[in-house]
Protein backbone atom coordinates (compact mmCIF):
# COMPACT_ATOMS: atom_id res chain seq x y z
CA UNK A 1 0.00 0.00 0.00
CA UNK A 2 2.87 2.64 0.75
CA UNK A 3 4.61 1.38 -2.13
CA UNK A 4 1.47 2.08 -4.33
CA UNK A 5 0.90 5.49 -2.70
CA UNK A 6 4.75 6.74 -3.27
CA UNK A 7 4.61 5.53 -6.73
CA UNK A 8 1.38 7.83 -7.21
CA UNK A 9 3.09 10.11 -5.61
CA UNK A 10 6.25 10.17 -8.31
CA UNK A 11 3.51 9.70 -10.63
CA UNK A 12 1.72 13.63 -10.01
CA UNK A 13 6.07 15.18 -9.86
CA UNK A 14 6.18 13.69 -13.18
CA UNK A 15 2.94 15.56 -14.11
CA UNK A 16 4.10 18.57 -12.21
CA UNK A 17 7.35 18.92 -13.71
CA UNK A 18 6.37 18.24 -17.56
CA UNK A 19 3.52 20.85 -17.01
CA UNK A 20 5.58 23.83 -15.55
CA UNK A 21 8.45 22.75 -18.44
CA UNK A 22 5.86 23.36 -21.13
CA UNK A 23 4.77 26.49 -20.42
CA UNK A 24 8.25 27.90 -20.08
CA UNK A 25 9.42 26.64 -23.28
CA UNK A 26 6.10 28.60 -24.54
CA UNK A 27 7.48 31.21 -22.96
CA UNK A 28 10.56 31.01 -24.91
CA UNK A 29 9.64 30.78 -28.13
CA UNK A 30 12.17 33.20 -30.61
CA UNK A 31 12.62 35.76 -30.61
CA UNK A 32 12.85 35.90 -26.77
CA UNK A 33 15.22 37.79 -25.23
CA UNK A 34 17.43 35.00 -23.76
CA UNK A 35 18.53 36.28 -20.37
CA UNK A 36 15.03 36.89 -19.29
CA UNK A 37 14.48 32.65 -20.86
CA UNK A 38 16.94 31.89 -18.57
CA UNK A 39 16.06 33.78 -16.04
CA UNK A 40 12.51 32.14 -15.88
CA UNK A 41 13.82 28.71 -15.92
CA UNK A 42 16.01 29.48 -12.88
CA UNK A 43 13.36 30.91 -10.84
CA UNK A 44 11.16 27.82 -11.53
CA UNK A 45 13.96 24.50 -12.06
CA UNK A 46 14.94 22.48 -9.59
CA UNK A 47 11.72 23.13 -7.58
CA UNK A 48 11.26 23.25 -3.85
CA UNK A 49 8.76 20.61 -2.62
CA UNK A 50 6.03 21.54 -4.93
CA UNK A 51 3.30 21.09 -2.22
CA UNK A 52 0.83 23.39 -3.68
CA UNK A 53 0.60 21.44 -7.27
CA UNK A 54 0.58 17.96 -5.49
CA UNK A 55 -1.86 19.25 -3.01
CA UNK A 56 -4.05 20.50 -6.25
CA UNK A 57 -3.91 17.29 -7.76
CA UNK A 58 -4.11 14.74 -5.38
CA UNK A 59 -7.55 17.16 -4.61
CA UNK A 60 -8.09 16.18 -8.36
CA UNK A 61 -7.71 12.64 -7.89
CA UNK A 62 -10.04 12.57 -5.19
CA UNK A 63 -12.88 14.81 -7.59
CA UNK A 64 -12.19 11.71 -10.52
CA UNK A 65 -9.69 13.96 -12.40
CA UNK A 66 -11.51 13.43 -16.21
CA UNK A 67 -9.51 16.38 -17.94
CA UNK A 68 -6.09 15.87 -16.44
CA UNK A 69 -4.46 18.08 -18.69
CA UNK A 70 -6.51 21.16 -17.09
CA UNK A 71 -5.61 20.09 -13.34
CA UNK A 72 -1.65 19.61 -15.16
CA UNK A 73 -2.34 23.43 -16.11
CA UNK A 74 -3.59 24.57 -12.85
CA UNK A 75 -0.53 22.97 -11.14
CA UNK A 76 1.64 24.68 -12.96
CA UNK A 77 -0.54 27.69 -12.86
CA UNK A 78 -0.20 27.97 -8.85
CA UNK A 79 3.36 26.81 -8.71
CA UNK A 80 4.79 29.42 -10.93
CA UNK A 81 2.11 32.02 -8.96
CA UNK A 82 4.01 30.62 -6.13
CA UNK A 83 7.89 30.86 -8.01
CA UNK A 84 7.07 34.66 -8.85
CA UNK A 85 6.38 35.65 -5.52
CA UNK A 86 9.65 33.79 -4.09
CA UNK A 87 11.45 35.72 -6.55
CA UNK A 88 9.74 39.27 -5.97
CA UNK A 89 9.99 38.55 -2.32
CA UNK A 90 13.54 37.81 -2.13
CA UNK A 91 14.39 40.71 -3.93
CA UNK A 92 16.82 43.75 -2.22
CA UNK A 93 13.54 45.97 -1.33
CA UNK A 94 11.58 43.15 0.37
CA UNK A 95 13.97 40.14 1.99
CA UNK A 96 17.28 40.65 0.27
CA UNK A 97 17.35 37.12 0.35
CA UNK A 98 20.88 35.99 -1.67
CA UNK A 99 19.89 32.41 -1.51
CA UNK A 100 16.73 30.51 -2.61
CA UNK A 101 16.41 26.66 -2.49
CA UNK A 102 20.13 26.48 -1.74
CA UNK A 103 21.15 28.26 -4.81
CA UNK A 104 21.66 31.76 -5.59
CA UNK A 105 17.88 34.14 -5.75
CA UNK A 106 16.99 34.97 -9.02
CA UNK A 107 18.09 38.85 -8.37
CA UNK A 108 21.89 37.73 -7.34
CA UNK A 109 22.23 36.04 -10.36
CA UNK A 110 20.14 37.86 -13.37
CA UNK A 111 20.07 41.44 -11.21
CA UNK A 112 17.29 43.23 -10.14
CA UNK A 113 15.78 44.41 -13.37
CA UNK A 114 15.47 40.79 -14.83
CA UNK A 115 14.50 39.60 -11.67
CA UNK A 116 11.29 41.68 -11.36
CA UNK A 117 10.22 40.88 -15.18
CA UNK A 118 10.86 37.40 -14.29
CA UNK A 119 8.46 37.80 -11.42
CA UNK A 120 6.09 39.61 -13.48
CA UNK A 121 6.03 36.85 -16.36
CA UNK A 122 5.58 34.13 -14.13
CA UNK A 123 2.27 35.67 -13.12
CA UNK A 124 1.28 36.35 -16.74
CA UNK A 125 2.32 32.58 -17.39
CA UNK A 126 0.30 30.98 -14.94
CA UNK A 127 -3.07 32.65 -16.49
CA UNK A 128 -2.29 31.64 -20.21
CA UNK A 129 -1.72 28.35 -18.89
CA UNK A 130 -5.16 28.19 -17.88
CA UNK A 131 -6.84 29.51 -20.71
CA UNK A 132 -4.85 27.04 -23.39
CA UNK A 133 -5.69 24.10 -21.29
CA UNK A 134 -8.95 24.91 -20.65
CA UNK A 135 -10.42 25.81 -24.27
CA UNK A 136 -12.47 22.42 -24.29
CA UNK A 137 -13.67 23.33 -20.76
CA UNK A 138 -13.74 26.90 -21.02
CA UNK A 139 -16.56 27.04 -18.36
CA UNK A 140 -14.02 25.51 -15.77
CA UNK A 141 -11.13 28.36 -16.56
CA UNK A 142 -13.55 31.16 -15.83
CA UNK A 143 -14.00 29.73 -12.44
CA UNK A 144 -10.25 28.74 -12.25
CA UNK A 145 -8.76 32.17 -12.94
CA UNK A 146 -10.98 33.64 -10.46
CA UNK A 147 -10.25 31.33 -8.15
CA UNK A 148 -6.20 31.61 -8.50
CA UNK A 149 -6.75 35.03 -9.17
CA UNK A 150 -8.03 35.20 -5.36
CA UNK A 151 -5.10 33.28 -4.10
CA UNK A 152 -2.35 35.62 -5.08
CA UNK A 153 -3.98 39.16 -5.94
CA UNK A 154 -5.70 41.65 -3.46
CA UNK A 155 -7.73 41.75 -1.20
CA UNK A 156 -6.62 38.85 0.66
CA UNK A 157 -3.91 37.17 -1.58
CA UNK A 158 0.14 36.56 -1.58
CA UNK A 159 0.54 40.51 -2.38
CA UNK A 160 -1.97 41.48 0.37
CA UNK A 161 -0.15 39.35 2.75
CA UNK A 162 3.11 40.92 1.70
CA UNK A 163 1.30 44.48 1.94
CA UNK A 164 0.44 43.48 5.63
CA UNK A 165 3.85 43.53 6.18
CA UNK A 166 4.08 47.29 5.71
CA UNK A 167 1.27 47.93 8.21
CA UNK A 168 2.16 49.32 11.05
CA UNK A 169 -0.43 46.46 12.94
CA UNK A 170 -2.19 43.60 11.74
CA UNK A 171 -4.06 40.53 12.93
CA UNK A 172 -1.73 37.79 12.86
CA UNK A 173 -4.75 35.62 11.33
CA UNK A 174 -5.03 37.93 8.39
CA UNK A 175 -1.70 38.41 8.05
CA UNK A 176 -1.09 34.94 7.49
CA UNK A 177 -4.36 33.81 5.36
CA UNK A 178 -3.54 35.81 2.82
CA UNK A 179 0.37 35.45 2.70
CA UNK A 180 -0.23 31.75 2.56
CA UNK A 181 -3.65 30.35 3.33
CA UNK A 182 -5.28 32.12 0.25
CA UNK A 183 -2.76 30.17 -2.40
CA UNK A 184 -3.29 27.14 -0.34
CA UNK A 185 -6.74 27.58 -0.61
CA UNK A 186 -6.78 28.58 -4.13
CA UNK A 187 -4.93 24.77 -4.98
CA UNK A 188 -7.66 22.56 -3.21
CA UNK A 189 -10.33 24.47 -4.87
CA UNK A 190 -8.63 24.76 -8.28
CA UNK A 191 -8.08 21.04 -7.75
CA UNK A 192 -12.07 20.08 -7.86
CA UNK A 193 -13.05 22.31 -10.15
CA UNK A 194 -10.27 21.15 -12.95
CA UNK A 195 -12.26 17.88 -12.53
CA UNK A 196 -15.70 19.89 -12.44
CA UNK A 197 -16.61 19.13 -9.39
CA UNK A 198 -17.78 21.67 -6.52
CA UNK A 199 -14.99 23.59 -4.84
CA UNK A 200 -16.80 24.46 -1.90
CA UNK A 201 -16.28 21.53 0.48
CA UNK A 202 -11.94 22.30 -0.43
CA UNK A 203 -11.72 25.64 0.62
CA UNK A 204 -11.36 24.82 4.47
CA UNK A 205 -9.09 21.94 3.86
CA UNK A 206 -6.56 24.60 2.04
CA UNK A 207 -7.16 27.76 4.31
CA UNK A 208 -6.12 25.39 7.81
CA UNK A 209 -3.44 23.49 5.77
CA UNK A 210 -1.84 26.72 4.76
CA UNK A 211 -2.23 27.89 8.43
CA UNK A 212 -0.33 25.12 9.46
CA UNK A 213 2.42 25.35 6.65
CA UNK A 214 2.91 29.01 8.14
CA UNK A 215 3.35 28.32 11.61
CA UNK A 216 5.90 25.70 10.54
CA UNK A 217 7.58 28.02 7.95
CA UNK A 218 7.54 30.55 11.02
CA UNK A 219 8.92 28.16 13.55
CA UNK A 220 11.74 27.06 10.44
CA UNK A 221 13.01 30.71 10.38
CA UNK A 222 12.78 30.66 14.60
CA UNK A 223 15.02 28.17 15.63
CA UNK A 224 16.46 26.37 12.38
CA UNK A 225 19.52 25.06 12.49
CA UNK A 226 22.29 25.85 10.05
CA UNK A 227 21.61 23.23 7.42
CA UNK A 228 17.99 23.00 8.45
CA UNK A 229 16.63 25.34 5.99
CA UNK A 230 17.42 25.94 2.68
CA UNK A 231 17.27 30.18 2.55
CA UNK A 232 18.16 32.54 5.13
CA UNK A 233 16.13 32.23 8.41
CA UNK A 234 15.63 34.95 11.21
CA UNK A 235 13.76 37.21 8.72
CA UNK A 236 10.86 37.86 11.11
CA UNK A 237 12.66 39.03 13.94
CA UNK A 238 14.90 41.10 11.34
CA UNK A 239 12.38 42.67 9.56
CA UNK A 240 9.56 42.91 12.39
CA UNK A 241 6.73 41.04 11.18
CA UNK A 242 4.02 39.40 12.97
CA UNK A 243 5.23 35.62 13.48
CA UNK A 244 3.91 32.90 15.50
CA UNK A 245 6.37 31.55 17.57
CA UNK A 246 6.38 35.46 18.33
CA UNK A 247 2.89 35.47 19.28
CA UNK A 248 2.81 31.28 21.06
CA UNK A 249 6.26 30.61 21.84
CA UNK A 250 8.22 27.50 20.23
CA UNK A 251 6.34 24.69 22.22
CA UNK A 252 2.83 26.74 21.94
CA UNK A 253 3.47 27.42 18.04
CA UNK A 254 3.82 23.83 17.62
CA UNK A 255 0.54 22.96 19.12
CA UNK A 256 -1.04 25.13 16.90
CA UNK A 257 0.07 23.38 14.20
CA UNK A 258 -0.74 20.00 15.58
CA UNK A 259 -4.54 21.71 15.61
CA UNK A 260 -5.01 23.46 12.57
CA UNK A 261 -3.51 20.01 10.67
CA UNK A 262 -5.73 17.70 12.40
CA UNK A 263 -8.50 20.65 11.65
CA UNK A 264 -7.34 20.26 7.78
CA UNK A 265 -7.81 16.64 7.91
CA UNK A 266 -10.89 16.39 9.44
CA UNK A 267 -12.52 19.10 6.42
CA UNK A 268 -11.48 16.42 3.97
CA UNK A 269 -14.70 15.88 2.35
CA UNK A 270 -16.15 12.14 1.90
CA UNK A 271 -14.60 10.97 -1.77
CA UNK A 272 -12.33 7.83 -3.10
CA UNK A 273 -9.55 9.19 -2.02
CA UNK A 274 -10.19 11.04 1.42
CA UNK A 275 -8.10 8.59 3.64
CA UNK A 276 -5.19 9.13 1.09
CA UNK A 277 -5.95 12.93 1.25
CA UNK A 278 -6.08 13.29 4.83
CA UNK A 279 -2.71 11.31 5.10
CA UNK A 280 -1.22 13.69 2.29
CA UNK A 281 -2.38 16.42 4.67
CA UNK A 282 -0.24 15.74 7.89
CA UNK A 283 2.93 14.69 5.90
CA UNK A 284 3.21 18.10 4.03
CA UNK A 285 2.07 20.40 6.58
CA UNK A 286 4.95 18.97 9.12
CA UNK A 287 7.63 18.43 6.53
CA UNK A 288 8.94 21.95 7.08
CA UNK A 289 9.34 21.73 10.78
CA UNK A 290 12.65 20.03 12.12
CA UNK A 291 11.94 16.77 14.00
CA UNK A 292 13.10 17.38 17.13
CA UNK A 293 10.25 19.74 17.61
CA UNK A 294 7.55 17.60 16.48
CA UNK A 295 9.13 14.87 18.84
CA UNK A 296 9.45 17.65 21.36
CA UNK A 297 5.67 18.78 21.77
CA UNK A 298 4.69 15.15 21.07
CA UNK B 1 -20.99 64.47 -37.12
CA UNK B 2 -17.96 65.54 -35.77
CA UNK B 3 -19.75 66.28 -32.16
CA UNK B 4 -21.40 62.52 -32.95
CA UNK B 5 -17.68 61.40 -32.71
CA UNK B 6 -17.07 63.58 -29.90
CA UNK B 7 -20.26 62.23 -27.63
CA UNK B 8 -19.73 58.72 -28.57
CA UNK B 9 -15.66 59.14 -27.32
CA UNK B 10 -17.02 60.58 -23.82
CA UNK B 11 -19.38 57.46 -23.53
CA UNK B 12 -16.19 55.34 -24.18
CA UNK B 13 -14.28 57.24 -21.77
CA UNK B 14 -16.98 57.05 -19.26
CA UNK B 15 -16.64 53.10 -19.64
CA UNK B 16 -13.49 52.61 -18.85
CA UNK B 17 -13.15 54.87 -15.67
CA UNK B 18 -16.05 52.71 -14.58
CA UNK B 19 -14.71 49.75 -15.15
CA UNK B 20 -11.58 50.59 -13.44
CA UNK B 21 -13.39 51.48 -10.25
CA UNK B 22 -15.31 48.29 -10.21
CA UNK B 23 -11.82 46.32 -10.28
CA UNK B 24 -10.18 48.78 -7.30
CA UNK B 25 -13.56 48.46 -5.54
CA UNK B 26 -13.54 44.53 -5.48
CA UNK B 27 -9.52 45.03 -4.35
CA UNK B 28 -10.32 46.59 -1.64
CA UNK B 29 -13.19 45.10 0.29
CA UNK B 30 -12.14 44.82 4.05
CA UNK B 31 -9.42 43.30 5.39
CA UNK B 32 -7.67 44.67 2.67
CA UNK B 33 -3.65 46.19 3.06
CA UNK B 34 -5.22 50.08 3.84
CA UNK B 35 -1.45 51.19 1.77
CA UNK B 36 -1.64 48.60 -1.11
CA UNK B 37 -5.31 49.67 -1.78
CA UNK B 38 -4.26 53.78 -1.75
CA UNK B 39 -1.34 52.27 -3.95
CA UNK B 40 -3.39 50.80 -6.29
CA UNK B 41 -5.45 53.10 -7.20
CA UNK B 42 -2.67 56.42 -7.20
CA UNK B 43 -1.25 53.98 -9.90
CA UNK B 44 -4.48 53.77 -12.12
CA UNK B 45 -6.19 57.21 -11.48
CA UNK B 46 -6.02 59.81 -12.86
CA UNK B 47 -5.63 58.04 -15.95
CA UNK B 48 -3.50 59.71 -19.19
CA UNK B 49 -5.15 59.13 -22.43
CA UNK B 50 -6.37 55.47 -21.98
CA UNK B 51 -5.61 55.26 -25.66
CA UNK B 52 -5.56 51.33 -25.17
CA UNK B 53 -8.70 50.63 -23.80
CA UNK B 54 -10.32 53.48 -25.78
CA UNK B 55 -8.89 51.32 -29.23
CA UNK B 56 -10.16 48.12 -27.69
CA UNK B 57 -14.06 49.55 -27.30
CA UNK B 58 -13.69 51.07 -30.50
CA UNK B 59 -13.23 47.87 -32.50
CA UNK B 60 -15.70 46.12 -29.96
CA UNK B 61 -18.52 49.16 -31.52
CA UNK B 62 -17.48 48.11 -34.79
CA UNK B 63 -18.17 44.53 -34.21
CA UNK B 64 -21.37 45.10 -32.94
CA UNK B 65 -20.77 44.63 -28.95
CA UNK B 66 -23.32 42.43 -28.13
CA UNK B 67 -21.82 42.31 -24.48
CA UNK B 68 -20.55 45.32 -23.55
CA UNK B 69 -20.13 43.98 -19.71
CA UNK B 70 -17.18 41.85 -21.48
CA UNK B 71 -15.87 44.63 -23.54
CA UNK B 72 -15.51 47.18 -20.60
CA UNK B 73 -13.48 44.38 -18.73
CA UNK B 74 -11.35 43.73 -21.77
CA UNK B 75 -10.55 47.36 -21.57
CA UNK B 76 -10.32 47.63 -17.67
CA UNK B 77 -7.52 44.61 -18.27
CA UNK B 78 -5.55 46.44 -21.12
CA UNK B 79 -5.15 49.65 -19.12
CA UNK B 80 -4.68 47.82 -15.69
CA UNK B 81 -1.79 46.10 -17.54
CA UNK B 82 -0.59 49.23 -18.92
CA UNK B 83 -0.38 50.67 -15.63
CA UNK B 84 1.21 47.70 -14.11
CA UNK B 85 3.62 48.32 -16.58
CA UNK B 86 4.43 51.81 -16.14
CA UNK B 87 4.67 51.13 -11.92
CA UNK B 88 7.42 48.56 -12.34
CA UNK B 89 9.36 50.72 -14.56
CA UNK B 90 9.65 53.60 -12.85
CA UNK B 91 11.57 51.95 -10.19
CA UNK B 92 14.74 52.63 -9.08
CA UNK B 93 16.38 49.84 -10.77
CA UNK B 94 14.72 50.56 -13.84
CA UNK B 95 13.82 54.04 -15.36
CA UNK B 96 13.89 55.64 -11.76
CA UNK B 97 11.09 57.63 -12.65
CA UNK B 98 10.18 59.99 -9.52
CA UNK B 99 6.85 61.33 -11.63
CA UNK B 100 4.76 59.87 -13.65
CA UNK B 101 1.59 61.65 -15.83
CA UNK B 102 2.72 65.42 -13.88
CA UNK B 103 2.37 63.71 -10.23
CA UNK B 104 5.00 61.65 -8.11
CA UNK B 105 5.15 57.92 -9.52
CA UNK B 106 3.84 55.14 -7.39
CA UNK B 107 7.17 54.07 -6.02
CA UNK B 108 8.19 58.00 -4.68
CA UNK B 109 4.82 58.09 -2.68
CA UNK B 110 4.30 54.34 -1.52
CA UNK B 111 8.06 53.45 -1.29
CA UNK B 112 9.59 50.37 -3.26
CA UNK B 113 8.08 47.36 -1.45
CA UNK B 114 4.72 48.69 -1.99
CA UNK B 115 5.25 49.48 -5.81
CA UNK B 116 6.55 46.26 -7.05
CA UNK B 117 3.47 44.58 -4.63
CA UNK B 118 0.76 47.02 -6.74
CA UNK B 119 2.32 46.22 -10.29
CA UNK B 120 2.07 42.50 -9.17
CA UNK B 121 -1.48 43.46 -8.38
CA UNK B 122 -2.79 44.80 -11.32
CA UNK B 123 -2.04 42.54 -13.41
CA UNK B 124 -3.61 39.65 -11.60
CA UNK B 125 -6.73 42.03 -11.78
CA UNK B 126 -6.61 42.26 -14.86
CA UNK B 127 -6.85 38.54 -15.50
CA UNK B 128 -9.59 38.39 -12.78
CA UNK B 129 -11.56 41.29 -14.91
CA UNK B 130 -12.09 38.96 -17.49
CA UNK B 131 -12.70 35.77 -15.64
CA UNK B 132 -15.79 37.59 -13.66
CA UNK B 133 -17.14 39.20 -16.93
CA UNK B 134 -16.92 36.03 -18.60
CA UNK B 135 -19.20 34.03 -17.22
CA UNK B 136 -22.17 34.29 -19.73
CA UNK B 137 -19.67 33.83 -22.26
CA UNK B 138 -16.82 31.50 -21.08
CA UNK B 139 -15.68 30.31 -24.47
CA UNK B 140 -14.66 34.66 -25.34
CA UNK B 141 -12.87 34.34 -22.19
CA UNK B 142 -10.54 32.03 -22.84
CA UNK B 143 -9.69 33.83 -26.08
CA UNK B 144 -9.08 36.87 -24.06
CA UNK B 145 -6.58 35.93 -21.31
CA UNK B 146 -4.33 34.04 -24.41
CA UNK B 147 -4.67 37.03 -26.41
CA UNK B 148 -4.12 39.92 -23.26
CA UNK B 149 -1.06 37.49 -21.81
CA UNK B 150 0.69 37.56 -25.21
CA UNK B 151 0.44 41.62 -25.29
CA UNK B 152 2.24 41.32 -21.68
CA UNK B 153 4.30 38.38 -21.18
CA UNK B 154 6.75 35.95 -22.94
CA UNK B 155 8.00 35.48 -25.51
CA UNK B 156 6.84 38.87 -27.10
CA UNK B 157 4.84 41.27 -25.08
CA UNK B 158 5.79 43.93 -22.18
CA UNK B 159 8.09 42.02 -20.20
CA UNK B 160 10.07 41.33 -23.05
CA UNK B 161 10.42 44.50 -24.36
CA UNK B 162 11.78 45.63 -21.16
CA UNK B 163 14.01 42.57 -20.76
CA UNK B 164 15.33 43.52 -24.79
CA UNK B 165 16.77 46.72 -22.83
CA UNK B 166 19.09 44.48 -20.49
CA UNK B 167 20.42 42.91 -23.93
CA UNK B 168 23.69 43.70 -25.75
CA UNK B 169 21.87 44.38 -28.82
CA UNK B 170 18.20 44.03 -30.31
CA UNK B 171 17.04 44.56 -33.66
CA UNK B 172 14.59 47.76 -33.48
CA UNK B 173 11.77 45.81 -34.78
CA UNK B 174 11.39 42.98 -32.16
CA UNK B 175 12.18 45.40 -29.15
CA UNK B 176 9.17 48.00 -30.61
CA UNK B 177 6.91 45.34 -30.91
CA UNK B 178 7.05 43.49 -27.83
CA UNK B 179 7.13 46.85 -25.79
CA UNK B 180 4.62 48.85 -26.84
CA UNK B 181 2.85 46.98 -30.45
CA UNK B 182 1.79 43.31 -28.56
CA UNK B 183 -0.58 45.51 -25.76
CA UNK B 184 -2.09 47.52 -29.22
CA UNK B 185 -2.12 44.03 -30.54
CA UNK B 186 -3.94 42.53 -27.74
CA UNK B 187 -6.20 46.02 -27.37
CA UNK B 188 -7.64 45.76 -31.03
CA UNK B 189 -7.79 41.71 -31.06
CA UNK B 190 -9.67 41.72 -27.36
CA UNK B 191 -11.90 44.11 -28.69
CA UNK B 192 -13.16 41.85 -31.46
CA UNK B 193 -13.07 38.75 -29.27
CA UNK B 194 -15.17 40.70 -26.28
CA UNK B 195 -17.84 40.98 -28.89
CA UNK B 196 -17.89 37.57 -30.51
CA UNK B 197 -15.60 38.47 -33.70
CA UNK B 198 -12.99 37.08 -35.30
CA UNK B 199 -9.64 38.70 -33.95
CA UNK B 200 -7.51 38.20 -36.98
CA UNK B 201 -8.05 41.04 -39.23
CA UNK B 202 -7.52 43.29 -36.35
CA UNK B 203 -4.23 42.19 -35.41
CA UNK B 204 -2.17 44.35 -37.69
CA UNK B 205 -4.11 47.26 -37.14
CA UNK B 206 -2.75 46.67 -33.49
CA UNK B 207 0.71 46.23 -34.07
CA UNK B 208 1.07 48.83 -36.81
CA UNK B 209 -0.48 51.53 -34.14
CA UNK B 210 1.63 50.05 -31.34
CA UNK B 211 4.58 50.73 -33.71
CA UNK B 212 3.53 54.18 -34.33
CA UNK B 213 2.79 54.70 -30.95
CA UNK B 214 6.40 53.66 -30.03
CA UNK B 215 7.46 56.31 -32.83
CA UNK B 216 6.02 58.34 -31.44
CA UNK B 217 7.21 58.46 -28.05
CA UNK B 218 10.95 58.04 -29.02
CA UNK B 219 10.10 61.67 -30.45
CA UNK B 220 8.73 62.92 -27.66
CA UNK B 221 11.52 61.32 -25.46
CA UNK B 222 14.33 62.63 -27.88
CA UNK B 223 13.13 66.18 -28.37
CA UNK B 224 10.17 67.25 -25.73
CA UNK B 225 10.27 70.76 -24.46
CA UNK B 226 9.95 71.45 -21.06
CA UNK B 227 5.52 71.32 -20.63
CA UNK B 228 5.60 69.06 -23.77
CA UNK B 229 5.50 65.34 -22.18
CA UNK B 230 4.30 64.62 -18.96
CA UNK B 231 7.28 62.47 -17.20
CA UNK B 232 11.10 62.57 -17.85
CA UNK B 233 12.28 62.85 -21.33
CA UNK B 234 15.98 62.15 -22.17
CA UNK B 235 15.34 58.36 -20.89
CA UNK B 236 16.35 56.68 -24.29
CA UNK B 237 19.57 58.37 -24.42
CA UNK B 238 20.20 57.88 -21.01
CA UNK B 239 20.36 54.36 -20.73
CA UNK B 240 21.48 53.77 -24.22
CA UNK B 241 18.23 52.15 -25.71
CA UNK B 242 17.08 51.45 -29.03
CA UNK B 243 15.41 54.14 -30.18
CA UNK B 244 13.54 54.99 -33.64
CA UNK B 245 15.41 58.51 -33.47
CA UNK B 246 18.59 57.12 -33.09
CA UNK B 247 18.24 54.99 -35.97
CA UNK B 248 16.36 57.53 -38.06
CA UNK B 249 17.03 60.80 -36.68
CA UNK B 250 14.16 63.25 -36.47
CA UNK B 251 12.29 63.64 -39.92
CA UNK B 252 13.37 60.48 -40.67
CA UNK B 253 11.02 59.01 -37.69
CA UNK B 254 7.84 61.47 -38.54
CA UNK B 255 8.22 60.08 -41.77
CA UNK B 256 8.38 56.70 -40.62
CA UNK B 257 5.51 57.73 -38.00
CA UNK B 258 2.98 58.51 -40.77
CA UNK B 259 3.26 55.74 -43.11
CA UNK B 260 2.77 52.92 -39.66
CA UNK B 261 -0.38 55.45 -39.05
CA UNK B 262 -1.58 54.73 -42.55
CA UNK B 263 -0.40 50.81 -42.84
CA UNK B 264 -3.01 50.65 -39.45
CA UNK B 265 -5.56 53.12 -41.16
CA UNK B 266 -5.25 50.48 -44.14
CA UNK B 267 -5.87 47.69 -42.06
CA UNK B 268 -8.95 48.16 -40.57
CA UNK B 269 -11.36 45.39 -42.37
CA UNK B 270 -14.45 46.66 -43.69
CA UNK B 271 -16.97 47.08 -41.10
CA UNK B 272 -20.01 49.58 -39.75
CA UNK B 273 -17.95 51.99 -38.18
CA UNK B 274 -14.45 51.41 -40.67
CA UNK B 275 -14.24 55.07 -41.35
CA UNK B 276 -14.36 56.70 -37.83
CA UNK B 277 -12.32 53.75 -36.61
CA UNK B 278 -9.52 54.89 -39.28
CA UNK B 279 -10.02 58.42 -37.94
CA UNK B 280 -9.66 57.76 -34.04
CA UNK B 281 -6.21 55.34 -35.28
CA UNK B 282 -4.66 58.36 -37.11
CA UNK B 283 -5.51 60.97 -34.43
CA UNK B 284 -4.31 58.46 -31.75
CA UNK B 285 -1.19 57.86 -33.26
CA UNK B 286 -0.14 61.17 -33.35
CA UNK B 287 -1.16 62.72 -30.09
CA UNK B 288 1.76 62.51 -28.71
CA UNK B 289 3.77 64.30 -31.18
CA UNK B 290 4.20 67.84 -30.66
CA UNK B 291 2.45 69.28 -33.32
CA UNK B 292 5.58 71.57 -34.83
CA UNK B 293 6.89 68.51 -35.33
CA UNK B 294 4.19 66.31 -37.35
CA UNK B 295 3.93 70.13 -39.44
CA UNK B 296 7.79 70.32 -40.45
CA UNK B 297 7.17 66.75 -41.91
CA UNK B 298 4.05 67.54 -44.01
Amino acid sequence: MKMIAEHRNIGLSGRIEAALDAALLRGAVSPAPPTLVEALRHSVFPGGARVRPQLLLAVASACGDDMPGLSDAAAAAVELLHCASLVHDDMPCFDNASTRRGLPSTHAVYGEQIALLAGDALIVMAFDCLARAGLAAPARVCGLVSVVARGVGMPGGIVAGQAWESERSCSLDTYHAAKTGALFEAATMAGALAAGADPGPWRTVGARLGAAYQVADDLLDAVALPGEADKPTGQDVTHTRPSAVKAFDVDGAVAHLRLLVEEAAAAVPECRGAEQLRDLVRVQATRLVPRRLIHTAA
